[in-house]
């Protein structure tokens, strides 16, 4: 029996593709090869990366002066490349620290040069985002950069105003493909793709043609975003499968009609479980309202041990991995495209379960944990 | 119907490890979830990588004093990392270029310090490789790097000598896990998964712990070896599904009774085809004996249209990819493990076929290209 999949990362999978997947891996399109096999020049394995670059430019409306490039390796590496590739002589850049991912770009960025952090909301545990506009970077920063969602404190911003003239920079690993998204606001997007994207190992980045000729000599080759995007010849074998994975994501997603429709969808099952977390005293979500994501939601019982106990038992009745991964601990659904509305619903029934079975912990009374043994046919 | 893929990169797949990937894709180990979908943090994914580390550390003998790492990202981003990570404050290091990967990796060494390509065969076209011996380098190298199989011009060195001082790093990329190899004569080891260790996108490091001491505080955070042995934060979603895949493919290199075994199952399927080439005139292996690949043989009929001839119409009769990419151009057989011995009594039988269908190319004759069909059947 599947089970519902709460993971950050990697996340839940379409059923439908992975059907299709294992298809293509025993034989491809009538090639008499698996998928996996596709040499790299074949007509198949090329049309396999221009269909998912037409995919993802159709279904995002990427702008034509911006390069659209599925890069081997993981989103981390790109915490390095960005400023390698980015920052100028003076060597300054801002970044806002919002979250989890965000941290750990700044961390990495503050060696290459003058990275300022701005908006921290650190002080607060991250359960707030900053406000971004024009005026919260310096003016001569060779670019600003953020996280628009946090997949570990359950964060999103969604109101990036337009006319910011410093260079964007945006790690969309856990929202991309979630809801439509202006490209044009940015200077680069970049996404690991083991969220909403297929498996891990790959990044898609999507650059404004003009940051491309930053690129600096010394650069190693597979760091330089100006020889990935020409295909240098050190890009030597593609990672096809995992680019050919995202490709039947895409497919996918279009086939539920773009993603004006994939965002109604998100905001349907979000809304299931934050007016639940909403309407009751057992469990709050300590997210401000409008910093609220729509693929992962944070949310806790108030007490680590009973959060703990929730985790466990939801897992043996087929709901896994809630349990929180940021510093505060808690909980947290990572509710990604594929998720469907059942899963949601599945686990807000199982929380009203809980909270009935858990009642001493409201009452100020000395907690006693006990075990209920929960099967997935009680869901 | 299956074809026979002769291509070098990525490789044919074993198919019995095809289909055991298929279950796990729908459901891995009874977990009702898809291996695709694990969390890294999660007993079964971590059961994976231990798996999957403890098979590369038995096929090999792997010493204790060397450390094994599943890196995410191509083979070619370590042409970068390793004169990055050993190249000390002199910054020397030497180079055997004796093919077009090891001529790349040098190519990208070059800008990072004082490096001496040597022994290079390049006016021989990689036909013939440099003999190796302590003699080779220059006694104050930082380290010494050399490609052991390049899969392009089909030449393996057999013969490493043992007492090398200067640390040897050797890319194995089509040749690891053909045969048993003795770890301890080298300071690191590394491989691509495309050939003979499934999908691309991942690199195999197996590095002696005493060059982890090299690591510069500047080195961008995934490309530095002491931290990728630390597993540093950084390093947030292992590929899982690319380790997995490897495991499967190690599983069954031992299920064949280990790398002596696998040898000789290579070593009789390279037989074959260089016993065939080596017994009649119409085609030519221009590789010297010595430095002969087991895993990618190299020949040529010595007229360019011929041989493109060749490739086309064995691609009909179901042979695929055997267009050399070398600069000679020429035809060149991948036969990885996973290549059936049958494989290649089908690429012998239409080599035949093919000669007898073409006379006039021997005689002297202007040659007349005349398409033959040839169905599968006729193998």
């Amino acid at each position: 029996m599947r089970v519902f999949n709460f993971s950050p990362s990697p996340s839940v999978l379409p059923e439908v593709v992975l059907e299709q997947i294992r298809e293509d891996i025993r034989d491809y399109c009538g090639s008499g090869m698996s998928v996996m096999e596709l040499a790299p020049s074949s007509s198949l394995a090329r049309e396999i990366i221009e269909e998912a670059e037409r995919l993802v430019r159709d279904l995002l409306q990427v702008p034509m002066n911006y390069r659209v490039i599925f890069s081997e390796g993981p989103v981390a590496m790109h915490y390095s490349a960005i400023p390698l590739n980015f920052l100028s002589e003076h060597k300054c850049a801002d970044y806002i620290v919002s979250g989890h991912y965000s941290n750990i770009a700044y961390r990495e960025a503050k060696r290459y040069g003058d990275i300022a952090m701005v908006r921290s909301t650190a002080g607060a545990e991250f359960l707030a985002l900053p406000k971004v506009s024009s005026e919260t970077f310096r003016p001569d920063a060779d670019y600003a950069y953020l996280c628009l969602n946090d997949a570990v404190w359950g964060t999103k911003y969604s109101d990036i105003p337009s006319g910011i003239t410093i260079p964007l920079v945006a790690d969309m690993s856990s929202c991309l493909f979630s809801e439509p998204v202006d490209v044009s606001k940015f200077a680069m997007i970049f996404a690991s793709c083991e969220q909403n994207l297929g498996i891990s190992g790959m990044t898609l980045l999507i650059i404004r043609e003009d940051m491309l000729r930053r690129d600096k000599e010394e650069l190693p080759t597979k760091l330089s975003y100006r020889k990935l995007a020409m295909a240098d010849e050190m890009l030597t074998t593609p990672p096809i499968f995992a680019i050919h994975t995202a490709k039947r994501i895409l497919e996918w997603l279009k086939s539920l009609g773009g993603l004006e429709e994939v965002k109604r969808q998100n905001e349907k099952k979000a809304s299931l479980l934050y007016d639940y977390l909403d309407d009751q005293p057992f469990y709050n979500t300590p997210v401000e309202v409008r910093s609220r994501s729509l693929m992962n939601v944070f949310f806790t019982t108030g007490e680590g041990a009973l959060d703990s106990k929730f985790a466990e038992e939801a897992a043996r009745a087929g709901l896994l991995n809630l349990a929180g991964l940021c510093a505060k601990g808690g909980l947290c659904a990572s509710i990604y495209n594929a998720m469907p509305y059942e899963g949601v619903e599945a686990l807000v029934a199982f929380m009203k379960r809980f909270r009935m079975a858990n009642p001493k912990w409201n009452m100020g009374e000395e907690p006693v944990i006990e075990e209920v043994v929960y099967s997935p046919l009680d869901l």
